[in-house]
């Protein structure tokens, strides 16, 4: 690849743009040139467009500080710049996302982290281990709503570290139709400011506005089947969660029971299944893709937040505990890193997956 | 009650120990005369036996601070100096805490906040909530063991939270005979100096030693029932428990979803019922009692260790969040104080309840 | 006294405000009759305007719960429901909470927490503990600004920790011309919902906007004389400060180095005169004054936040550590609760004393 | 350099012991070839050796997981394994490490974070960017105690982060003769276990046991001449410390505030003095040398532990809040990362630095 493609990046002030930002400073194949922001930022410098300051991990990259923040409105501005732009936008207005995803979508690829699209019928909803065939609606989606780019979102970060092991066993013929979820979040998922100190020292609190119901409904899309061009939800598997916040940065910890519908795997299977699980991402090379999908960790109290959430750049799924349960068949538990695989990374990799499969569409 | 009854601490230097003298220094009935820990504090005053310091919330109780602390194998200076003992001991060895405290039973009653008779077919494991008919099994122990005394013991800390809303839905004819739960336990319950910081900063730890086996399975005594002189096992219920530590100071946090056996209750039902449970504590009007054994809070983000730990000073539990499981039927957040109703306050409501209905058993 | 004193709180929303209700709740003297805050909550229950929640411990006053709160700016309402108020605003914008004050002021006495008027030089600043005296300025005070009421302020919070205790010595004729502090402040200082946990968690902030003016130049105003109708600073006293940011929810910890101008008391001697020290809210018997203003804590590792920010009801300052100072001639640690004596409990015992005073200034 | 030389970690399962591993894992001159610890690891896999874990960020090299630890008398096997050791002994009796650093030191040099030897008038107390010429005196200890090898020793971890900043002024001519220095110190500098959870938790402590001796006297020894073959402390300065235990992982952070004996710089020439400031590490080109020894910040809330702990490597020191004083003349804030530039790291920059200085003593 002679020349680096040219990437926008909408909510570039927000946490989630800052992590790509971040994430893209030295990547092989992308590069960040155009910023977008709401009108507050527009036409000032990154650096001082930042007013609550830097707060991914390392140093704002060099390169970005002085770029000019242009307004999300300024298409125009993103069409000379940019060949398509990863949709960071953390504006609780659902509608006015989707407004501006669909704005861009006319005329460029989007790869979105919000979650106005998610229950789009037309709109896959991708983790690249999982499920990227459904990349394949892309041409109808553009054909019906009269696109030259397109949309593709990522699910929600709290179940991300959970669904892949769930998944890699289901592809390895063990379906599995009962899962009881409880999630130790960390309060990077709240953005910044986010979570008040007041809330978070000597205490956990055991509720986050939407979560359980997005991280009960978003899986049955992502392992569910295109037809007649829209997804159709699976039905075969009932979810039930429950999600917690913690004093934790970052990291989001998954305790997990699971039923299998009628085969059950020894925990020998499971664990030499979640082992030599490898997918696309993987078989690609894709550059922002974890060499080891999924981790599994012997030691008996792991994984933890701290020590494993940036296992393999923060992409890899960490798992352990793998344990018979006295109610359903089998009980473990689950780490990703929310920001980096549950947010910017997750998007940068379904870019780099849609755009090693159908590279035309970036043209 | 003209004079209050003399007692005596085993394991008065550890952790829970002094939990026990906090909550008994102003108690009505009880008066703290003897203290015992192992034979390098003997000798010491109490204030100067305590090497790693005062850790129960508050100062150290004056009129304890000059008493001299008796090595445990002292048995004669306990029998002239108390008419029964709470046996707080923290060692690991369960054999020579099972000793200790059978030499004690051989003299006096003995209500004790350790694991090693938890399995003792004869004797009884008592939430005074739940299970006070369970006491009757005591003369047949003393009968067959030969004591003058008694062994009484409580559960361990973690199940105490969402133990009794179950059983106070299943008192109201609603068996339940499915159960997933995963708590989120304080440090406490490690003891001092237990847990390190550098592995609860910007983390939680899911595993703690031997944990979930003991909140999976002593429910099941404590909801059994006594027949031939032992206790035998509920077996209605099954039982899956994850055990996580997170920095918290006090508080064990449980998330609890549940099965009923045939007959459903509806929402309004089950928080109905909870805020109408009362029981034997209640009833007699036991000084450690809460006065509502369980305190249901209808803001979403609730309950939570900070908020919500002291209730009832530290003796009522606090639920929250009942809603519809998808995968069982209900789900709900339960919380209650660990070392306070899960440790010494537990112990000392068990002695009250004891005292109360067997008077004569403590001449 | 028959009757309890009516009293408003302006900024009763906020979290001194709350903090004002909790402590005030069951006062022997004053009764909490008149909420107030910014237009938004007017008309609402109390309840239903605490759009963050209650962040004061304990629960909410049920008293206050179905309150109706007032816009501050209805005097009116205030003139027929409270004698006096308590004005607990946490508005940035310090005009409009100097005019507010001046309104209210007009009518009644304002006893205020806010920073807008520290610098007036007729507005007496006061620690009920060292400056008492201060208040005599309100005769001339009420005449220049033809006030029926008047304006009392207290200092901020960083400084309670440590003036009394300088003052003690200065007040037993120890002149001290030197101070070095730096402190360690809880995140309460700011509110809720005050500093992000993002910047909290496995952190310190070694800065805080405003802090270090305020706390070396308040003290000069606090130590000053009354001279022709105004305060004149101190001068005989250099004070240089370093304000921190640490994770801890409640109480100030400032480590102090002191200079003495000529005599130099023994470390005997300054123990002695910190035990000993009493003013005018211990002789008053005020109802909120701590029954020993200044408590010394003989351990090497205390005050500590958590152990000691409670002491006699979250009024007393805690010391430790008293030793040499290489530099200049000692140095120790001193605590103190900055929502209660720092904040709300600092006002109304400032209330108490000028009740106690001039009982006819608040007919 | 074509072949590494062999080095020996004494202590190597303790914490900094696992840190020096981590840091030497890719060296490009050192390689480690020898682990000893006490008896009871003797023997044993350093994996499995590891009994409480390892502690260091990211993963337990590969290359040592497997080697055999042995005891620290079997200096016979370091004499055939290694070329010099780094002693990272985290026993507290002074006396039995001094005596195995000797031991080691008749045979091979011995590069140590422990206290044992720091106060003995021969042995250099190094920060390789301040007194580098102190190495001369190797010779003559080497000769006096009839050594083959010799002890270099690294200072407390707590002066790090102000020690060369203030050596960078009083370098450029602006001596400096009072220093009041108020540190907020990470739980890593206590090792593992450490610090109790149950005291960090909405707490701070105000105390550390030998701590404040530590950094008022040793910055004396390092900045003192070398007088017939030993070191005569400066006396030019009076340093006067307080430090406090807080919840953060890993960082130093200082409160400084500074006096000028005779002339005074600006602020804007003491700014230029950091900026510009290099050393021998940094003329040496040294493989662990910062670029920049110190890193000026302008933001205002600057430096923190967890934003600047990892700037360079962790081993430049960051420096911040620069500002006048009323009591001294300068105050500022300054850190360093505790376990890398303050422990492992600056002991490996030690060893760099007399390698390249005096290769022949390495042989």
């Amino acid at each position: 690849m002679n020349k680096k493609i040219a990437v926008g990046i909408l909510g570039a002030t927000g946490m989630v743009g800052q992590h790509y930002l971040r994430l893209l400073e030295n990547h092989p194949w992308f590069e960040v040139t155009y910023l977008a922001a709401s009108s507050h930022s527009a036409g000032l410098k990154y650096r001082d467009a930042l007013k609550q300051g830097w707060h991914a991990s390392g140093d704002m990259p060099a390169a970005q500080a002085d770029r000019l923040v242009h307004d999300v409105a300024d298409i125009k501005a993103a069409r000379n710049q940019c060949a398509f732009v990863f949709s960071a936008f953390d504006m609780p207005d659902k509608d006015a996302v989707r407004a501006a995803e669909n704005e861009y979508a006319q005329h460029m690829p989007v790869f979105s982290n919000a979650s106005a699209h998610r229950s789009s019928p037309d709109v896959p909803m991708i983790i690249a281990e999982i499920n990227p065939g459904h990349l394949s609606i892309i041409p109808q989606q553009q054909q019906k709503r009269e696109w030259k780019g397109f949309i593709v979102v990522k699910p929600n970060c709290s179940l991300q570290s959970y669904l892949t092991p769930l998944y890699a066993l289901m592809k390895a013929g063990y379906a599995i139709d009962r899962v009881a979820v409880t999630t130790l979040q960390a309060v990077s998922g709240a953005g910044y400011p986010g979570v008040p100190t007041l809330d978070m020292i000597d205490n956990v609190v055991p509720f986050i506005s939407g979560e359980e119901e997005k991280t009960e409904c978003e899986p049955l899309k992502i392992l569910g089947d295109l037809v007649d061009e829209s997804f159709v939800p699976y039905e075969g598997i009932r979810i039930s969660a429950h999600c917690n916040r913690v004093p934790v940065t970052d990291g989001h910890l998954a305790n997990v029971m699971i039923g299998f519908k009628d085969k059950k795997p020894s925990r020998d299977d499971i664990i030499s299944i979640w082992k030599s699980f490898s997918a696309e991402p993987q078989t690609l090379d894709l550059p922002m893709a974890p060499r080891q999908a999924i981790i599994y960790l012997d030691q008996a109290n792991r994984p933890q937040p701290k020590r494993d959430r940036d296992s393999d750049k923060g992409m890899a799924v960490s798992v352990g505990r793998l344990r018979p349960c006295p109610l359903l068949d089998y009980k473990f538990s689950a780490l990703s890193h929310n920001t980096v695989r549950g947010a910017a990374g997750g998007g940068i990799l379904n870019a780099e997956l849609a755009f090693k499969k159908m590279p035309h569409a970036f043209a």
